[in-house]
């Protein structure tokens, strides 16, 4: 059974740092997302990720300070992203893969329920750790990391499209930069 | 406008180890499965992320040669994925992340229009180097590195569910492990 349309939310999927207006994302909308995100594949289906959506207005308020706005000021809701950095094989890991693959999934389940987000991985991850700060305020547990925070919300100004290379520059068939 | 048919698609996809039926994969359809991958966001939108779609027959016997069987043996076309290390940032990159987004997408898309696929990282990128070896037999610049092969094609056989954890050993609402 083909299903042209997703292809069609792929496309149109875009990064939203704007504000969002003010309405509140039901509950079965986040558990939809947060399922869409357990269904990632994973290296050794080792499911490394794991996730809290975050929607209780006291524990936002405390979350967006330590983010630092605008960063997700005006989200209604935010989902944290978790990974366990564990070995997948031999010294093989794939926590990133997984997360990143988990990470994409919300994002194009965000875009299909009608919200708008953004992937939030260095603001949360650099020297700073606001992360790590997070982390502790939502009691994670010393072997997970918070890796990623990803606003969900109607956005309240357009989506913009970014500026991206053609396909020609980086895509080919049967060879690399080939002209067919 | 909500698209909950994209939410079953995710909650379906499923890796696929099993044969390709003999069907080959039409152009537009592997055009369409590139056009996702390189849809998806990446840090800093460096776009580190390049595709190469293999569906020529001796092309296509050599790359299964070097993959060894039976991994990807019987599909009539491989998408190999290839990254660019590059900096985003400071000292940060991303490129793992880009790809892996990269990879998802296409993995939903490959799915949406009726194939299947999985994705062989682990194989390509270990110690004996099989993804260099596919490198130099497309022609790719040594600033970038092969790092993933998807097979697609119709599968032959039933595509199995895997094991999975339970939602709530991996999901929560407003903290970790928290019962609601």
């Amino acid at each position: 059974m083909r299903q042209p349309e997703l292809l069609q939310t792929i496309l149109n999927r875009r990064s939203y740092r704007g504000r969002y207006d003010g309405a509140p994302v039901p509950r079965e909308d986040l558990q939809a997302i947060l399922e869409a995100g357990l269904a990632a594949p994973s290296g050794c289906n080792k499911q490394t990720t794991s996730l809290i959506a975050v929607d209780d207005p006291a524990l936002l308020a405390d979350l967006k300070k330590l983010i630092g706005p605008p960063v997700c000021a005006t989200a209604p809701a935010i989902i944290c992203v978790l990974t366990r950095p564990i070995i997948a094989y031999g010294d093989r890991t794939y926590f990133v893969q997984d997360y990143a693959a988990a990470i994409e999934n919300m994002l194009l389940a965000i875009c299909a329920l009608g919200y708008a987000s953004c992937w939030y991985e260095g603001h949360i991850t650099d020297a700073d750790d606001i992360g790590g700060q997070m982390a502790k305020r939502l009691g994670v547990p010393e072997d997970y990391r918070l890796v990623c925070a990803l606003p969900v919300g109607v956005p309240a100004a357009p989506v913009r499209e970014p500026l991206k290379k053609p396909f020609a520059e980086r895509a080919w068939f049967n060879g690399f930069g080939a002209k067919e």
